[in-house]
């Protein structure tokens, strides 16, 4: 039974302000937290879970040494972001496993300039996972990494492939990258390129690459449209994934 | 300024059984009815707009001979599912301009098997107008177009991409379609097929292609991964923008 105060305090991790006084986070749903229990336990600072999660994963969760808060469905609606929430919610310590970043001047990575909408933060890192990417880099003015929309959308990703918030600007000078690709709607295919090493620059959902990065860009790339012109539009995190994917084509040499 | 009733009625078009009943649907946000406005205004029963709006567009809607009700931030807020709704919502007719079906001897369509978020169906949607798709096909079971996080997510792709509810088995009888490739986890890659006509059959976003229209796959295919038998998954809309794009890719033969 969770007293008042308890849920009020973990309620307060739902808000940006309170997650980075505490480094802690929310990850919440059966699948996620399964996931964590396999690969990152030690992140888990608290874990709350029902009867029936309980009854499942009990083995599991004695053999980690954790130790589980049991509560009732209605309690973990009142601590959960979801509507119908699933299971098990853990209270997790912010990530600090990550190895060192990759070295762009031998890779691709992804940098996202101001992306706001979380689902579409947490989409494009279940992506990179697929894809094999350790790190994505963002614009400091994008979403936070620790929003529960976005652990919830990257599926587990989260434990994969860290968000690093760095300027474009600093980024390029910082790791002496050459290539800095920009994904834009009045380029040269992105079939016409290879790519071995460098930056892909991914737009804002509404105003696409802001005006001081597109100037650092070297090349401009676009998704070839059925009809030039067209009034059609890719979001973000469908161009991400669609070059992304050419990529590790050219990758495999298919 | 709208009475009491006229609110009411129009929000009852949140619900699918007023929606069918009365063949309406509600389409909102300043772009998207400004797409309309372009391309189909003969679809637009009622609109509702703010002053601002108005001010903007007064001449084209004078011009298109439209009957528009001004209404406040506050009425619109009202009448509206955003949470900060902006310019203008439309109350459209369902639509019926949709030239026949494609010929799936002749070219690739999509199916979409039991496909539920209505944000992944607009995503879809608003994917395949870019690569040319003018029909997409969705098992009965699947979300319906005129939900209006569909109609949003779309982004005006309703428009130009007609969705088709049909069963897999009696859509392959009918068209005496040959090639039914389905996308999994388990199939040749992506890029060792060559794609001229057949259908793609898309996975539900939780349990993938259904087991009666696994039966009717002739040839699995996925998108490869950089590790075989990870954790990672891909999302129905990710899955599709990859292989849509793979096949535009071919076609222009880059």
């Amino acid at each position: 039974m969770l007293s008042k105060n308890q849920i009020k305090d973990l309620q307060s991790l739902q808000l940006k302000k309170i997650r980075d006084q505490k480094s802690l986070f929310i990850a919440e749903g059966s699948k996620t937290v399964l996931e964590i229990l396999e690969q990152k336990p030690e992140i888990i600072k608290d874990l709350f879970v029902t009867e029936d999660f309980m009854t499942k994963q009990g083995e599991a969760l004695e053999t980690l040494g954790l130790s589980t808060v049991l509560v009732s469905q209605e309690e973990l609606r009142k601590i959960s972001l979801q509507p119908s929430p699933s299971g098990a919610l853990a209270i997790c310590h912010f990530l600090t496993h990550f190895e060192k970043e990759p070295n762009p001047t031998a890779s691709i990575s992804f940098f996202l300039d101001d992306i706001r909408d979380p689902g579409n933060l947490g989409t494009i890192m279940r992506l990179l996972a697929w894809f094999g990417h350790s790190t994505v880099y963002c614009s400091p003015s994008s979403c936070e990494v620790y929003n529960p929309k976005v652990i919830q959308a990257s599926m587990g990703a989260f434990l994969r492939v860290q968000v690093v918030y760095r300027e474009l600007n600093d980024l390029i000078t910082e790791k002496k990258i050459k290539n800095i690709y920009g994904a834009v709607l009045d380029g040269r295919s992105l079939y016409t390129e290879k790519f071995s090493h460098g930056l892909i620059v991914i737009g804002n959902e509404a105003n696409g690459i802001s005006d001081i990065n597109l100037e650092l860009l070297s090349e401009k790339i676009t998704i070839p449209a059925a009809q030039a012109n067209s009034t059609e539009s890719l979001n973000a995190a469908m161009a991400t994934s669609i070059i992304a994917a050419e990529m590790f084509r050219q990758k495999l040499g298919s």
